[in-house]
């Protein structure tokens, strides 16, 4: 019928999500989702009873109703508490936070505020997947630079082996560069970047004027005994970078959707104006619930084994060493993270054999394959590869491990019994 | 310092924000603020209660995880039935449904999903005041057609009474034209289309092929005995329309920030594209909560007087005779509404004197005025029209009455104790 009816070109390119494909494979052959990064067990106690006091309130009805837009004002000032220790200055809850829905609106409210049609934005390889989509929408130009392993391929690496190529970094850097993505820790990599690899790119920032965006999500997953260095900590880095936390991480509460930025209020000003014309403001309820779990995180004393922020990364290593061990055991070789919920493995020694008919990628074909023969789903690495480089991660598979132990025990099933047929064939 | 990081151009002239403006004035002079719409009352048990479920389930910890991107499928699946009955065709809850932040993202993601730069967007003034900067953003070219009353200034009228020019309608209608929108019923004004008028938008849509975005937030809330159309209703309009929805207006939870988009897929999958890289999904427990707050309506018998969609235009009624009272008490001469809980009034009978050394609109001066000095707050008719129509609403504010009885008397109080110094003058 209509032939002016169609939808607008900036969304060319932007239509397919890997997300919404693959979690709808998963549940089509109700597969075990080690796909999508989210907890199946219950987050801490003191949060889930923070929502419903928030639930069972008599006295407050404006619990219920629009709060500030630029962010709920108890959640604001702990978080500018939380944030003045991380940055070590004060940070005004006023005009140097703001609230988005999720880390992801946090992410989209900066590329829309500061990328003109035109600018360039450089992006680590492996990257999340919305960065791309996200630069394209606001007219920018995304430029890669490919995290590349030192060891050989198929050797068991660590991501500390893992690192960017210091010329072809510096090659990207150009007048057109606005904004450089740093996502540190790396999804899905779970790669710590260290204080030598971030002053090489924050010296690249300030020689070139461009901008920081540090996606800081992991910030609460990093394992113990390694060292972590915020970008925006780096000397005159604080006024070109603007960093990205979330709620959903560090609380064990991806469905809350709830993330904020942090920065210069000259910087944060960008992303309030198209907060206030996408969203508006945030849920009410679950800003003042979040509220409530970062202010029982700062009545605790530093330290404390009490704090979910000193447990949470504890319990994800042995659950790391499990999944690694459950890999290995079908040859899928790991490259084992330093920090998050993510494990890329390299499928090359597996013997999987791609369809030639297929016009898929290897890493897509592999997991589709595996979501309806073992009935197991992951999340194939190209997806985090733009066009022209995801030949980078034909081989490669990321599977999330924040998962119960019995869920975990399942998985191990399922790679035993993988592993018995194929002694068998 | 940098010269580069200033904010894209996108967002010139879309810095400013009415809401965030007054909500700070009148926090500032501790105001009773009856200007940002929501009520100060709880939202009624069973809502409540459904957050209050959510919150206390320990069967489902999927509750607090990340939930489908284009609406949580219990939420989905409970609108298909509410709007199968409205739009009396089977709504698919896959396809024909998107779920967003608050009906406010909605109309970001249409905007932003369909306007392409140079495109044309016709906008009926006074309007709410987000589609003129969403028109900008996406780099279109908003039309204004103004609503006008057909009796004289000063005049005591109903909405009813407030039209737009065919012919000036007619006449914003051109190849350019991408889209229309029908905010039925209307904020500020109140006013509910008629069949005739919806009649005669959508022959002008078909003629020249333009997609209606039927902002429809207030649905519930159309005052007993007056007939309500639906654009999407009307011959051959279904396939080139987008109905927006909010849970905020509907069950009075406007901090839920849930809302939503029903049209045709190949309509609903532009807005979804969006949705999916802005801000992904929204809020579980909100849509979980929303949801058993549908399933509640949908257990009733049609008409039942246990529904609050039943109750709720009902409640309005009588507080609209309220206010309307208090504001004829210093005359103030009010338009009354036929839906909602807004109402729109001429001061041009109040004696206020414009301050010649401010350049800000007569409006705009009178509530800051009353801000300061009668500690009462409401919002400045001008910020609903467009920077060259602005003079149309210099006599006219915005009062929102859907709030306790007990805050509608302490307004009335000080419009009484106003009046009272009005005669000792």
């Amino acid at each position: 019928m209509s032939k002016k009816l169609r939808l607008a070109d900036r969304l060319t390119g932007t239509e397919s999500n890997v997300w919404v494909e693959f979690g709808s494979l998963a549940a089509e052959y109700k597969a075990l989702n080690l796909g999508q990064g989210f907890p199946d067990f219950f987050p801490p106690n003191f949060v889930t009873d923070a929502l419903h006091s928030v639930a069972s309130n008599k006295e407050n009805p404006f619990l219920h109703q629009y709060t500030r837009s630029y962010g709920h004002p108890r959640l604001v000032n702990a978080l500018a508490q939380i944030y003045s220790k991380i940055f070590n200055r004060p940070i005004d809850a006023q005009s140097e936070i703001l609230v988005t829905v999720g880390a992801y609106e946090s992410l989209f409210c900066a590329h829309k505020g500061f990328v003109n049609p035109g600018d360039e934005v450089i992006i680590f390889e492996p990257f999340f997947d919305c960065y791309e989509p996200m630069v394209l929408q606001a007219g920018g130009i995304p430029r890669f630079v490919p995290l590349r392993s030192t060891k050989p391929a198929g050797e068991l690496t660590s991501t500390a082996d893992w690192t960017f190529s210091r010329e072809e970094l510096t090659n990207q850097f150009n007048e057109k560069t606005k904004m450089i993505i740093v996502n540190n820790p790396n999804n899905p990599l779970g790669k710590v970047f260290t204080r030598e690899e971030l002053e090489f790119i924050g010296d690249l920032c300030k020689k070139h004027d461009v901008l920081i965006l540090a996606d800081e999500v992991y910030e609460r997953l990093v394992y113990p005994g390694k060292e972590y260095v915020r970008i925006a900590n780096l000397p005159d880095l604080w006024d070109r970078t603007v960093t990205i936390g979330s709620a959903g991480k560090t609380f064990s509460v991806t469905g809350w959707k709830l993330g904020w930025s942090v920065g210069p209020s000259h910087l944060i000003k960008a992303l309030c104006t198209v907060h206030q014309n996408s969203v508006y403001t945030c849920p009410t309820p679950m800003q003042e619930a979040a509220a409530l779990g970062f202010e029982r995180e700062l009545s605790l004393a530093e330290g404390s084994e009490d704090s979910y922020f000193w447990q949470i990364p504890r319990e994800l290593v042995p659950k790391k060493e499990k999944i690694m061990k459950m890999l290995l055991e079908i040859d899928m070789v790991p490259v084992e993270p330093q920090a998050g919920y993510f494990i890329v493995a390299d499928i090359s020694k597996t013997g999987f054999k791609v369809d030639p008919k297929n016009s898929e990628s290897k890493d897509y074909q592999f997991v589709k394959w595996m979501c309806r023969n073992k009935k197991l789903s992951a999340i194939p690495n190209s997806a985090f590869y733009t066009s022209e480089h995801k030949k980078l991660a034909e081989n490669l598979v990321r599977f999330c491990f924040i998962k119960e132990d019995s869920t975990l025990d399942r998985a191990a099933n399922i790679f035993h019994e993988w592993r018995s047929s194929l002694k068998n064939d």
